[in-house]
């Protein structure tokens, strides 16, 4: 009769444009742009936690279960014209038909990111999806040579597929390779520095006409260069307007901030003013991928909510996730063809 | 006049044992028993957000900065004699003298595990270091191999320092290399183990009597092998006999659990029979390093935080960072020379 069904062995199906919650789980209904698809319920389960837990709004959660009909095919071709849908994240164990998987994501991720956790990527894991599926979950070399082909953005962890998903769709598409950092703490600008090598981001070189520009607006003992030092005394009008400068400089592509707690310049104040001025720029229509680093005491929590609620991925306590996010969005950006080379 | 001192440059220093923060930010005085250092007060701070957060019990928080007297050396030598300090970790941006830490560190590590998270590790980094504290970053080839010799155990993010930091002291030393999974989320199974895989940890190769004995507790569609797959509906008894039979078995060394939200055994009834077996045990004198993933909605994060009340680190929504920090473990247990091999 044509009908076509997902599974068996799943936990269900959430799309909540269409407020529908076919699934044994909990139910789930903060929409969003990302789809989310697993091929396990454990996984499903922590999706739905994750979800819930960061607000994060989605498109659909669904289980793809031993997929004795739909696939990834079917779902990519789905979510393709869904406009419910910006960007998919795809937790795997095996993919039936490598070639045909190939075809229709080299298609989609063109216009939608699509990410993808491989499990069973090593040969310990491999051992366990077979017992567990029945999935063939073969040579990770030949997985990533699929994926690679695919132009999907591979996710390393589960917490990197749920981030990506969480935030791809939140990050503007860059214009270009030119990265900078600002920041308050000279010893996370250092570490920023790190991750953004480890993940393939190019710090801009900055002209001296540049260079000059930031150094008006900050100490003499502070450093202009890249990472942009501000020191760590400095007032909220300092950040707002080197950060002002950087979306404003059109060879500056994309931003990466450092937070150092201060009585001087405290969390909210921060968060509320790297608000106010990338709504500022939004409304001129200017928008950069721009992320933050948030080092301080537990109110820097508080400070990452209100900006990610806000549009802007933020970390407390670390100085890697939001580079890697930022960094799968130049992934992404880069397999899609829309980006130009460095000072493009 | 013989009077050592810190810094200059630094956020202060914090010893809970004597309820002493001489430090410009905010105090903090739950005890515990690891020593975190920064070279940074961004680092610092970040540290004091996270140690509040979670409510991580310290010994001491220092800040170093530039180190014209007081280096890693001294703080070293200090906590290997402190008998509140069980572990250090430590935050570098350089090392003045490598020789002379090698050798501290070598003798102090075979007794407390120290973590390293070198800033400036790559090119970028290095570059943002000498602008900020004129570190010379150097070759990170130099400094792995000093780092290796010195018997650290390195992060390789700030979010790893901070978990390890956490983590290392409550995490008993394993007797040997015999790694299980038992799971109740067969997805999750796959993702655990290989993080296993990428941690360095050995799934132990079942017995046939051990298989056997499983078995008899998990539902004939579940698997034993490894991981132990007790499938996701059964009730909390299934649990507590899998997880009673990893303790008691002594060719079984450390226990990785993978839980799913279900209605039959909810994440607080799980939390509660994990933290009773493991309590049963530690009254017959048997400890084991157990960590803890659980896969489901919000409810885990509580049941997350009670285990880790009672020793046991527990993740929501991750089936990475329990892996990585059992693998620190491991690492530091192997280069002290406190391990047999497999099945030793």
């Amino acid at each position: 009769h044509g009908v076509r069904f997902v599974g068996p062995n799943i936990y269900g199906v959430y799309y909540t444009p269409a407020h529908m919650s076919a699934a044994f789980t909990t139910p789930y209904d903060v929409q969003g742009s990302v789809a989310l698809a697993s091929q396990s319920g454990g996984i499903g389960m922590g999706i739905l936690g994750f979800s819930r837990s960061t607000n994060m709004g989605v498109s659909s959660i669904v289980g793809l279960g031993n997929k004795a009909d739909i696939d990834e095919d079917d779902l990519l071709t789905f979510f393709e014209q869904d406009e419910n849908t910006e960007c998919v994240a795809l937790h795997m164990e095996d993919l039936k038909d490598g070639r045909s998987f190939v075809e229709v994501a080299q298609r989609v991720s063109k216009k939608k990111p699509i990410v993808v956790l491989k499990a069973g990527a090593t040969p310990a894991g491999a051992k366990a999806a077979a017992s567990h599926t029945a999935a063939l979950a073969g040579d990770d070399k030949v997985y990533d040579d699929i994926l690679r082909q695919a132009g999907v953005v591979r996710a390393r962890s589960l917490q990197e597929l749920l981030q990506f998903a969480r935030c791809l769709p939140m990050i503007p598409t860059p214009k270009g390779e030119n990265v900078v950092i600002i920041t308050g703490a000279g010893g996370s600008g250092v570490l920023l520095s790190d991750a953004c090598y480890l993940n393939g981001l190019q710090l801009m070189e900055m002209p001296d006409d540049l260079n000059a520009a930031f150094m008006q607006y900050i100490p003499p003992f502070g450093a202009a260069g890249n990472p942009v030092d501000i020191t760590g005394g400095e007032p909220p009008e300092t950040y707002r307007k080197t950060i002002a400068l950087g979306l404003e400089d059109e060879r500056i592509h994309s931003l990466i901030l450092g937070y150092w707690h201060t009585i001087i310049t405290p969390p909210m104040t921060f968060a509320e003013v790297v608000s106010d001025v990338v709504e500022e720029y939004r409304g001129k229509g200017i928008e950069k991928p721009i992320v933050a680093s948030l080092a301080g005491d537990v109110q820097v929590e508080e400070a990452s909510n209100y900006l990610f609620e806000r549009g802007i991925p933020a970390y407390p306590y670390s100085t890697e996730t939001m580079v890697e996010v930022l960094g799968a969005k130049y992934r992404w950006a880069r397999m899609a063809g829309l980006l130009n080379g460095a000072n493009g």
